[in-house]
């Protein structure tokens, strides 16, 4: 950490802030320019709260050298994670492809799509019962219902399910579900965050619409913090002032994020671009650039889905778009 | 709404269409262009889904004519509401400033700022206990105490109060809290949003860091739908990619937020803009373009807050804001 | 500027960089800490390119300490800057209030106009002679014709004249013209910029659609750098993801850069809201927090104006808005 | 186009402005809602200036069914636009990679740079002369010594060359330029797009760091409407939030940009993220994407370059990226 002091700043209170670091095991390294003092503070600066330092009347400004997260970080810990779930690896070479529908809508129709998915190469569902939608009038989910109905489908396919949690009260409702989504609304819901935290459970944890790579990486931070580091981030797309596709995909998310974290990185381009047309390149795309799998949206009636049919992809789409994936990664485990 | 068709739709796939309006009684007029047919929808188009029909294979594209929100919407409600928390008015001329610190950190801090702010002239007293914070290791405010010591600074001064709830287990804490704040992370935590449109308490509710104007008006349209009218919306700032702004404060939209809803409107400029110099001229604006109140955050002791202390000001640069407020504001009702 | 070495970096590579920055007159200090070596550089540092130094194999990242602009920047010249144009002031108490229409469309027009705004109290008259129109197909202005019109109106009236360059080979029409515009769109037209530096004539440098606040401040250093210092700022909104209004007008902008810089600072409420009705409400925001002036769109017939009609105002609203800026300026100098 | 009129228009304006309309053979069809009263417009809308209908005092909003763009529509021009840059095509399935260094910086290094970027696969040369650069301080270019430079490194490999064009004054020091580049910042420079359409040389024109697709589309429309249709579009990043990139490359542009119109499209990956280790995956994922090439910044000694060396690759990590290209392009034409 640098702190950058105010010309004319106070002896006085500079003293005081280098004994109250010092305190803190921090040592102080300073550097007096002509215009402008700076401090290097060497230590575990982690436990200094940059904003508070920031505030003191002789601080012009103070700027960051290490990243704010630690069980996240590639530096202390090199080698890539691998998430196990019910027994699907997802990182360090393994490519993983999840698959199924926005909404859970009947049992006839989870299990429909469940079994096309599974034979077109997908090693988990999808399916929500719990949907965050804009308005309180849209369909909101079968919520309880559509968790049963998921479970249906595993126990006919195998397949192990992932399903969106939205409050921590739902908990219960998902003993069974093996991977637990937190939604881009929700990714800074700290508290939920926390109870995720106490799991022994993985998690899917998506970028919020309009959050920077670092603000992924803390909220992955909070779980790993409260004791589960069994997490896997999702890129789905950013808020920009582009207009003809819902968010931009951010693609070169993907190798930052994996030199910034060990943790596994998936891709969803259904809810990123809203255009079922682009699910296909934008998933090529991403496993080029380096991902560790794909969530799409399939549906086997992609204008009768309840939610979101405009990104759905049918389940025969779905199989040509496994293909594509297979052909340009030939040496990852699919599966 | 106004349905675009694709040329050389299928006519059968039409009339399907057609049909299925027909019986939610929906009326629709058809325009034939060269190239584009056109339906207009007629009726209450609110029930019908735009998503499903714009994913249907005939359809191109779908507008909205009409707003999504309705108990929110100023078309159906024309004159302003004024919301009474605890006996302070806010909105239609009322024009309310709630003062206080970001966080509590102790009895005497909170009921110390109480009284000082309570003499220059806020109407309520904020302080936050449960906050959320980036990192899990940042403070994470004094929770249940922190509500505790809020209560006796109420009782001393007799401000009413308000205070962040982040999730819907801690609502018994919140029963003697006057106006329940929702904050920026949580404005789309749907099912927070429908729990607190069960209570006959006040909602001060908070756009989200990159939410649009119609994505608030639907949040508070949830809380409305589920029962409870008294909401005040919070214009907080918008992330962009200016960097010497925390946020960027978007006045415009207190004017146009009046326009299309009824609801009061109050403006937060510490959080805006993360540089308390910016608090007083941000504040004037925000008066002069209409809002119905301010929320600032007041600190006794600025450079030691336990949490964004580069924003607070101090209790004497607060009354000099007031009094400044009150100057351009000579026909409002001030507390 | 602080470089951070990356760990385990050569030492004779940091022997190499410390000569090289020595011979260029740069002092270095050097901060060793447990993971991080850090350099402080003292001398003049705005004559060492920080791209060049971030790209060394052995550094990890630079960081800069002070700020890029020199002519622009408050620190070198701590009073406030008063261009004159033609015997109009603006800035340090001057509030300059400019209007005219979007386009000149005819002489009868602009003459019209002219007169009104005159007698309402503007002290410049703007009008468009070369439009920049997102579409080839649009009315791109009378150009040439439009200046001359333009000369009418103010031989008649009296009043400054402002009006957009486009194009360096356009100058010569441009020698009595007054105030010349530099749009968003060429904030970084840079060829522009210099020669425009070369003039004796005030500038007015328009800040990009989605520019920095620092980069505005680097482009009025481009035409102060070639030697002209007569510029004026004009915030105008910036591109965000909000889509009720066509930017979002950054009124903290104001008293940012009159902190960082002594230029005078205006706003344009109506290119950057795009709705007739938040012209006035934008206008009395912008002067409470702290604005030298207002540049406002108005048309005797908003309805038929050939370019951005939305957000013109008529002759008759524009006086009610002088009147309200006078009654919150009380003052400050108006023209 | 779809009108909107509001609620109790005046019957007699809705008939002048029918009338107007008509006299331009614009066919109107009326929707008669209970709340809204619609039209739908007709015939060759493109000559309808919506802004001008959308000031009417009797209409709430307008809304467009059809692109604003034709002669880069690929709904008038249905197969891919292949351009031929001085025998070297791109489109079609014609995969063009563009290599070089930023800046220009003597014979010695460009010729150097050429020599290797040709032997590892590049079918063109790019280097900067005429340098837009945020900072006047900055190395702002060998400008016309840079150019004569770039010739010879033309003469000596039989490469076609690309370089920036910042002003129409410099047009005729480009005559032996085989593709000439408009920069992001210039994307909107209508005065230099007009008269660049008049040449009988292809463009490459990237878009603007905040601008939308469409308005890529209309500036290539700008070029085409003069009369020169040979365009080769740019994606290069978009400005976000996000601050580990310096932009987000937008992706999803490609496909999205192909379906919309018959240009080709390419990507350059250097300027977009600003990190070289980013540029192999981003180029890899582009050419996944379905982009027709490439334009990448090599540099035989990347931390010494003048400018933007954080972001170049050196000739050995370019000739590995074009394997890697053609590994996953095999059907392609690579150059």
């Amino acid at each position: 950490m640098i702190v950058i002091l105010k010309e004319n700043h106070d002896k006085r209170q500079l003293d005081n802030l280098i004994a109250w670091l010092k305190s803190m095991d921090i040592n102080v390294h300073i550097s007096e320019g002509i215009r402008q003092t700076v401090l290097g503070l060497i230590g575990d600066t982690s436990i200094v709260d940059a904003d508070l330092i920031r505030a003191l009347d002789i601080v012009e400004d103070v700027k960051l050298v290490q990243e704010p997260y630690k069980k996240a970080n590639r530096k202390f810990h090199p080698q890539d994670t691998v998430v196990d779930v019910s027994g699907v690896k997802v990182g360090a070479g393994h490519f993983c492809i999840i698959a199924g529908p926005c909404s859970i809508e009947s049992e006839e129709q989870i299990c429909g799509i469940a079994r096309s998915v599974k034979q077109a190469g997908a090693a988990m569902l999808r399916g929500g019962a719990f949907k965050p939608r804009t308005s309180p009038y849209a369909f909101q989910g079968l919520r309880a219902n559509g968790i049963e109905m998921l479970l249906l489908a595993k126990k006919e396919t195998g397949l192990p399910i992932v399903s969106e949690i939205m409050d921590i009260s739902q908990l219960p409702l998902f003993e069974e579900v093996d991977l637990l989504q937190v939604g881009a609304r929700n990714m800074q819901n700290f508290e939920l965050l926390k109870e995720l935290g106490t799991l022994d459970k993985p998690i899917l944890l998506k970028r919020g619409l309009s959050s920077t790579i670092q603000e992924l990486l803390m909220s992955a931070e909070y779980i790993m913090a409260s004791g589960n580091e069994n997490v896997i981030l999702c890129e789905r797309g950013i808020r920009t002032f582009e207009t003809y596709t819902r968010n931009t995909l951010d693609i070169s998310a993907i190798p930052l994020v994996k030199e910034l974290s060990h943790l596994p990185v998936i891709v969803d381009p259904s809810h990123a671009t809203g255009i079922s047309r682009l699910v296909k390149p934008m998933s090529v795309a991403a496993a080029a650039a380096g991902a560790d799998g794909l969530i799409i949206e399939v549906h086997n009636d992609p204008p009768h889905a309840l939610c979101d049919g405009v990104q759905s992809i049918t389940p025969a789409a779905f199989a040509d778009l496994v293909a594509n994936i297979k052909a340009i990664l030939p040496n990852a485990h699919h599966y």
